[in-house]
C-alpha cells in the first residue's frame, strides 16, 4: 500500500491519543442568504488522495480529556476557531465507517493503529460567519466555508454526519430561539424570516411568519425604524431574552 | 485487590468486546401516577459489593456491531427485554467515569482490561410498564422497575446518565405528542393530563391544559363517553396521526 511522501509535520501528543474514540465538528456558518459549513482540506499531496480530500474538521480524543474539551481542542488546533459554542448531538458507530479503502490510505499515513475501529462524537454550533476567520493548521491545509449546497465527497461517514447536523439544527431552530444571535441587536422581521429562510432551506409566507412569531411574544418592538433604506423603512424588533426565559420556565409550556 | 470468589456465569462472547466503547440503557416504564426506570442488580455475593450492586443496564459493544444493535442486544441479555424503540441522547466520556474504587472492584472481576478508559453512548425509552416484564439473565441478577424518586445509589456515573436521559424525556414531551402511546387508544382529557404531570414530575392547571392541548388541533373527540366510573362520565377522545404529521410537515410549523 503507498504510503505519504512526507507525513504531515504538526500532529502533536499522538502518544496521547485514544485510538478509539474521535471527534467531528460541524460548524455552521451563516450570512445573509447562505449557509455554509466548515470544512478542511487535508495536507494530502499524493494524486491518488485527490477523492476524499476534505472533511470536516475532526480526530481522536486524547486519553486525559473529556469529549467536550476535545472537541474545542481539535477544532482549535484545525481550524483556529474557539469561543464557540459546541452542542454535541450524536454518537456514529457504524464499524465500517473508517474502512473505506480511500480513507484507510489517510490513515496509514497518518495513525499509529489505522484498522481501528473508531467512533466518533459530532458536535454541531451555528456562528455568524463574519465573526470568524478559520485558519488552517495541523494536518489541515486549507479550513474554509463552503456551502450547504455545494459540499463535495467528504472523507469517513462525513457527508452523514453533515447531514445529521443539519437536520439537528433545523429541529432546534422550531423549538429554540436560536436565531436571533445571527442578527444585529435591532433587526427588522424581514431579517428574522430571511434567518428563517436560509437555516430551513425553504421561503415562508410572510404574512404567516409575522403573525406566529410575533404571537410567541417574546419580541420587543421599537419605536425606532430602520435607517438608510431607499425603500419604506421597517420598524425595528428587539428580542426580549427575559420574557424568553420566564415564558419557558414560568408555567406549563406545552409547545409541541 | 479481592476478586470475585466465582466469576459472574453467562458472559457471552467476550472475546468479541470492544473494552473502550458501551452503551447504557435508561428504559422508563409509566404507570398512572409513577414514572419508574429499569435497574439491575448485578451479580454480586461480596459484601464488600453492597454499594454500587445496581445499575442500569449496559454493557461493552461488540467490534463487529453498530450502536444501535449493541443497545438492543444488551437490554435484551441482561433484562429480557426486546421490541422496543430506543433513542440514542447522548455520549458520556468523562475520563475517570468507571475509575471509582466500587466500581474498579466490579471490573477487576468480569473484565479483561478493567483499567481502560471506558466511553459510553447512552440510549433512552419510554414504555407502558405494564406491556414489559422484566427477566434478569447474564451478570445481572435482578432486573426490576424502581421508581424515580427512590433511585439508590449506581454504578459508575449511571445516577448522572439517568438525570440525564429524564431532561431529554421533558423536553421531548414538550415538543412532541409521545404521550399518547402510554394510553388507551380512547381516553379522556384527564388521563392525557396524568401522563404529563407524572413524567414533567409537576402538577398543572386543569383548565390551561385543557386549553393548550385542543389547541394542537390533533385531539379527535368522539361521542362516546367514559364508562364505569362512579363520577360525571368525561368525554373520551382519540389522537389523530394523521393530523399531527400534516400538521407538522405541511406548513412551516414555528413551534417554540
Amino acid at each position: 500500500m503507498k504510503t505519504l511522501p512526507t507525513q504531515p509535520e504538526t500532529l502533536v501528543n499522538t502518544e496521547l491519543q485514544n485510538p478509539h474514540v474521535s471527534v467531528d465538528c460541524v460548524i455552521f456558518g451563516f450570512e445573509e442568504g447562505d449557509l455554509k459549513v466548515l470544512l478542511i482540506e487535508r495536507n494530502i499531496d499524493d494524486s491518488d488522495f485527490q477523492s476524499k480530500r476534505y472533511s470536516l474538521p475532526g480526530n481522536l480524543i486524547n486519553d486525559n480529556e473529556d469529549l467536550d474539551t476535545s472537541a474545542k481542542r481539535i477544532l482549535r488546533e484545525l481550524t483556529s476557531l474557539e469561543n464557540l459554542y459546541l452542542q454535541q448531538f450524536y454518537a456514529f458507530g457504524d464499524p465500517n465507517r473508517v474502512k473505506s479503502s480511500a480513507d484507510a490510505q489517510w490513515l496509514n499515513a497518518v495513525r499509529d493503529v489505522p484498522t481501528a475501529r473508531v467512533i466518533t462524537v459530532a458536535y454541531y454550533s451555528l456562528v455568524k460567519l463574519d465573526d470568524y476567520q478559520p485558519s488552517a493548521a495541523s494536518f489541515a491545509r486549507k479550513a474554509f466555508w463552503c456551502s450547504i449546497h455545494q459540499i463535495p465527497d467528504l472523507a469517513f461517514d462525513h457527508n452523514q454526519i453533515l447531514d445529521s447536523a443539519l437536520r439537528s439544527l433545523k429541529n432546534k431552530l422550531r423549538v429554540e430561539p436560536i436565531g436571533f444571535e445571527l442578527l444585529p441587536k435591532k433587526f427588522t422581521l424581514g431579517q428574522l424570516q430571511r434567518v428563517y429562510e436560509t437555516i430551513l432551506g425553504t421561503t415562508l409566507d410572510k404574512r404567516n411568519f409575522r403573525r406566529k412569531i410575533l404571537n410567541k411574544d417574546f419580541l420587543k418592538p421599537l419605536q425606532e425604524k430602520q435607517k438608510g433604506v431607499p425603500h419604506k423603512r421597517a420598524r425595528l424588533f428587539e428580542f426580549d431574552q427575559e420574557r424568553y426565559e420566564s415564558l419557558k420556565s414560568g408555567q406549563f409550556s406545552f409547545e409541541f
